[in-house]
């Protein structure tokens, strides 16, 4: 909803840490005084104080105040207007304060919220000190709980805004479509609601259509504080992943001679969850080709850049999604305007994950986030399921762990879902104890990860559907730590128990202890995740009953748990890094669900092969065209025709004997409109390298233009150890120019090598610097900077 | 006082940070688990948590939770025994759980306390989880101000131990000594009270005078919880500074079987200040030869060790000051002990310092602190004074602040501590609204240092000896920075204005703004804090009214403030550095104030000194000898002798032109006993070098055999800089053997170059680093380490 006029506030002073009181930020402060002792560092919102160190190896994440201060001029044009301090989402309890005066306390990091300023302003005085406090204390009766796989952000991460309103204006409007695909007619039904009553306020309502035509438009004269408006359609353009066809509302209306104005946005689509599976949107079966995604990126913690967004979803567009999970929590506007836009149907769920069930105020907390996420993003037509909760079987929080009142609060925000939203669905992960009471329900399968085999997929699937009316499957996928390439990804797991379920249990998610399992025992390369997702998604198609599935997630992501992983404090089950550089999974994904012609050859950074000489190796291509031809050195290795249900890469792969040295290999592939290619260049090494013994450096051009330090650790005779995965630190003296804690693989400055490489990104800066890379008890290696000489 | 059986804690887990509840630090944490996510750090007691970020340069120090935890086994020895948990001081709000149950919370970070554990053991159950909270987040409510000059540490930095006692046992002894120097006789009260009423307890009591050898002995059957008891003493052993004389009292008895021991030290002395001046001890004259002290060290923050204490303590000893201000806070009993022992007089005080007044629990809170101090400590001898407040004129920690209400808390805390004491004296020191409601005033006297010139001291002074009834000087100084040398200290402060007081006003300690002063305007060299020190102290030897003065202070301490000071958040004012390094300083107090003889040439550490060719140069010599006689290069340049009023250096210099190039000097002294010697290397350069080019460096091996890293900043001739006091940031890369965050002269990552030159202490360690120094916009050099060569 967009009425008013908006002013966002952008610059801020920022102190990380707690203050005594208010004063300290109000008081005067003369430099070199006792007062200017606090460090004040000028920054922009959006902005989370846990941009970096969430993934910083050496440290638990900083959980505690941070204070924001900005002088603001308020200057409403409107007669007697409203002035509304308005909050995207801030974390996780936020303090509001104007001068001296504590205006409000916000408990929630996700949702909506605002203040209404007018009260506290003084006639004629337009300066005031706003200062916001916002505190991510770790904190046993706030959701979701620090038991959680994700960082619980603490800062002002997204829009702030200032809304000058009339002093009547509309403060909420409900569109509630309803859609006959057979006849393809429909109407919406308005509810709109003032701040206060008004009598004899007109208000003109236009309706636009998807092309921006005006095809409706309407008066009525406002007499209470509610109103409501029903408005019958034909001929409609309904919205679907493929036509996200969005009309708007128009209302304007004249107060005190000051024109307002509101828009919003809606769509008509009619969906059905089949019992026993499957889905269908607008009257025809679609299967749901899901992801999830955690509101959060390398560098800016959870305060993504509008730009960053719209990257990242238009990446999950392009590689054939027609699903989001918002995982595990109300994400902003911003992101329902893009899944509207770019055609995702969405599940959105409040953060109620893990640890158990708190007191009245956590309960209080959890029903008030969902009526707030449920309000507050009622009319996007993205959205088809409201979440009630995640893993909530999981205990850990509390001394006692009682199924029975989890059963009974779920019920509640269960009830409240369906009152406040009939026309959407709700749902859980991962709660067998609670599943009966929700519309769908989404067990844990994992298999080839957690637990069992990939190959176990389907039998695990199928039990579930029959075992729940309305099933769904959340979170799916394998860890891969980028680059990392392997001629063997099943060698250490040789041991592999299948048959005894594929769900994840109890501390499985640890690299420690419990039986075999891949997560564990793997070797997190590229090549596993890959067998594993091209196992999984041609499974999918053969079960003409599943509504669908989402894997878990499209993006790297930071954690407080997982300190051990290659890149530490880094889930690093994304088909995309942390920076939203693709990993071959990505790869794989796009060549099941995209439409678009694509090739990709597996493996482009897998610089060096290895083996026996002129051993016969394996090449896969990832490709939607039906038809494949792959060149070795030039030399044609034939043409091969896509099969969907040819494991692996749908029929895809040659196999040809190596010569040392030197390779090129290049795949064609051919599709009605024309040819697409994909090459690079590798080599082949078939000596055997011995121990590491040092570790050499070069500095190279990444495919961005920025600069990279690369090593390598070499045996003794400078063959480099193809095998080596240990830890490499980076570090630098001087002026450091490493990029470090972006949690990437190019931007951490602890991580495990791929195949005996690593590399770490360099911020352009003519500051001398020594940089060094060094592995524990076996090697340093320094290298000046700026370099001489760029590879 | 020392009874029943004592156990020291000492192993401790240790977590930086809140936590959500006490169930986080008790539940299960299976390794890799979710609930393994927190850092917990193995540490001993005591401990402090701001040990090291105190200092660091680039950030605030914490001021948050931290948390300690360890397992405690409970075998009390005696039938139904008292186990009492027993603190020291820990800071600032402390809270105490055994298991999950919270126990008690101790608001004070500087006073003993105690839970009794008793009512919350369970029989026959030996073993618990003790877990501490510790918090010193920013209070607007509780005292010190974070205004004050010094941190408000965090942690169990003192002392924690479980004591056993019998089931009725002696929760308080105090020892009221009277003593008659005339007839050199006097006597004791001794006032006891037990922990519940007692009938037929029979404590048997001994005194052992100061040779061990027991003087008298007598019983006291019990029947009330209260007892007294007078016991007179003849031919006393007074204590003094001089023979720091201590009794003994023990007190045994026996109750279910088991016998228990109280034993307790007191002095006889008594002390007098008359009006307007001078002060006597035991019926003499002793001009207070004072300094401060604050508890806190390089890399402990305030958790001092017991031996690097005792160390401190001697040293303060072998300069020769009997007297110390406590400040700005209750001490630790070793640190009264050693009082008591090495024979000082002591003014120890409350933290209230700076900010203004607060509310109801911050008044009970000062209240609290006076009360505890006083009883805790009232049977040192050497206390003479109870301080009530610092700075108290110093406003800012609220919006408003009242004079009448600061007098009127005053008040009350002065009869809070005339009725605890009325043996002692009460008094304060800058808080000019409020110097009659007290016995003492220390007005601020700052001359040469925040206003005015050193050489209008003693006019300063005596202006408030006659304002004052009862006068004492505490806080004066200046500071410097270590192995820092000038050829001319004065060349900066040419316009230093006389006539306008000479004390510390709003702001002055700020290194920007205001008027000319040499806290700002000055070089902050050894010469100039010595010619400070020399002027200030002859003159207080003509002031015969003079009680004494106590300089600020003897160590170099941290703070919050003055992070752009020549070693940031250092206090420079120090005469030994944080970590207890002799400055020139202590030398010229030592060689005033110290009866055994000493001798030293200035400037041990002033490697080159510079000027025009054949240059007449002043050396000078600081020594209580009567006679003293200097050679350069062997050559004598003459005897001559001490004149404690002749200026400076009590006439010990000498001037002889230098030719370039290196020189050795040599001073003798001779003294009834004989004679003693100083003696350095240095050289003269006579060339002027130009602007700063690079950087060298070069390894040294230290005085106490330790490895430094030296660096030079020299000019395009490779000539060193000598007057370049640039700053200059050291850091490594690989693993850093770098010490830093000591706040000292060696062991600070950046500092203000000293005559050109830095230098870093190292650790012992054999892995690889790159070393860097750097000096911002102007040169960088690195160097291998472990080295190739050292110097």
């Amino acid at each position: 909803m967009d009425s008013g006029i908006r002013r966002e506030i952008k610059s801020w002073k920022f102190h990380k840490g707690n203050l005594a009181d208010i004063w300290e930020v109000i008081r005067d402060c003369p430099k070199g005084s006792a007062q200017d002792a606090l460090i004040w560092e000028q920054i922009s919102t959006p902005h989370c104080f846990n941009n970096y160190d969430a993934v910083d190896p050496d440290i638990n994440y900083y959980q505690g105040e941070g204070w924001y201060t900005t002088e603001i001029e308020i200057a409403n044009p409107f007669l007697d207007g409203k002035t509304i301090l308005f909050f995207e989402g801030s974390g996780v309890i936020t303090d509001v304060y104007l001068n001296t005066k504590h205006l409000h306390k916000h408990i929630g990091g996700y949702d909506q919220w605002e203040v209404d300023l007018t009260p506290y302003l003084i006639k004629n005085k337009t300066k005031y000190t706003l200062t916001i406090k916002c505190d991510n204390s770790r904190n046993i009766e706030t959701i979701p709980s620090d038991l959680s796989d994700f960082n619980i952000y603490g800062g002002l991460y997204r829009e702030v805004k200032i809304i000058y309103q009339p002093n009547i204006f509309i403060k909420n409007i409900q569109i509630i479509p309803t859609y006959f695909y057979e006849k393809n007619n429909g109407n919406i039904l308005i509810k709109g609601k003032l701040n206060t009553p008004s009598k004899n306020l007109i208000l003109y309502i236009k309706i636009l259509d998807p092309s921006k035509k005006e095809i409706f438009k309407t008066q009525i004269i406002q007499i209470k504080d509610e109103f409501e408006e029903t408005i019958k359609f034909e001929s409609i353009h309904p919205w679907s992943p493929k036509t996200a066809n969005l009309y708007s509302l128009e209302i304007e209306y004249e107060i005190n001679h000051d024109k307002n104005k509101l828009t919003e946005k809606f769509g008509f689509r009619s969906f059905k969850f089949e019992k026993h599976g499957p889905f269908y949107l607008n009257g025809e079966r679609l299967l749901l080709k899901g992801t999830h995604r955690h509101e959060e990126q390398a560098g800016r913690g959870c305060a993504q850049e509008i730009t960053d967004l719209k990257k990242e979803m238009n990446l999950i567009k392009e590689m054939g999604a027609n699903f989001i999970r918002l995982a595990h929590y109300q994400q902003s506007k911003e992101v329902l305007d893009l899944c509207d836009e770019l055609g995702f149907l969405v599940w959105e769920e409040i953060p109620w994950c893990r640890g158990g069930l708190g007191n009245k105020n956590y309960k209080e907390m959890g029903k008030r986030l969902l009526n707030n996420m449920i309000n507050q993003h009622f009319n996007h037509p993205s959205i088809i399921i409201w979440g009630l909760g995640n893993e909530n079987d999981w205990p850990g929080d509390f001394s006692t762990f009682n199924k029975e009142n989890i059963r009974e609060y779920m019920n509640e925000l269960n009830s409240i879902a369906h009152r406040l939203d009939p026309s959407r669905k709700t749902a859980i992960r991962r709660c067998d104890f609670c599943k009966d009471l929700v519309d769908i329900y989404s067990p844990s399968i994992w298999a080839g990860w957690y637990r069992g085999h990939y190959r176990e997929y389907k039998e695990a699937t199928l039990k579930h559907i029959r075992e729940n009316d309305y099933f769904l499957h959340a979170e799916w996928g394998a860890d891969s730590h980028p680059n990392r390439f392997s001629e063997n990804p099943y060698l250490s797991i040789n041991n592999l128990k299948t048959g005894i379920g594929t769900d994840e249990r109890n501390n499985d998610s640890s690299l420690y202890g419990g039986i075999e399992r891949v997560s564990k025992d793997g070797d997190w390369s590229e090549n596993y995740a890959c067998d594993l997702f091209d196992w999984t998604l041609k499974e999918q198609f053969t079960i003409k009953i599943l509504t669908g599935s989402a894997f878990w997630p499209f993006k790297d992501f930071s954690t407080p748990l997982r300190k051990d992983n290659p890149i530490a404090y880094v889930n690093q089950k994304g088909v995309v890094q942390r920076d939203l550089i693709k990993k071959e999974t990505y790869y794989v994904v796009q060549s099941y669900w995209s439409d678009k012609p694509m090739i990709r050859i597996f493996g482009h950074n897998w610089d060096i092969r290895w083996g026996k000489k002129l051993e016969e190796k394996e090449f896969r291509v990832y490709s939607n065209c039906p038809k494949v031809e792959l060149f070795i050195d030039g030399k044609s290795l034939g043409t091969k025709k896509r099969n969907q249900q040819n494991f692996p890469s749908a029929g895809l792969r040659w196999k040809t004997p190596l010569s040392k040295g030197k390779h090129s290999i290049l795949a064609r592939a051919y599709h009605k409109k024309g040819v697409i290619e994909d090459s690079y260049n590798f080599e082949y090494q078939d000596e055997k390298w011995g121990s590491p013994k040092s570790i050499k450096s070069k500095y190279i051009k990444n495919k961005d233009n920025t600069l990279l330090w690369q090593i390598e650790v070499v045996d003794s005779k400078n063959r480099r150890c193809l095998d080596f995965k240990g830890i490499v630190y980076f570090n630098a003296a001087g002026i450091s120019p490493l990029v470090i804690n972006m949690g990437t693989s190019t931007g951490s400055k602890k991580i495990e090598c791929s195949n005996g490489k690593a590399m770490i990104a360099l911020n352009n800066s003519n500051e001398e610097a020594i940089l060094v890379a060094h592995i524990e008890g076996l090697a340093l290696c320094s290298e000046q900077y700026p370099p001489k000489e760029i590879v």
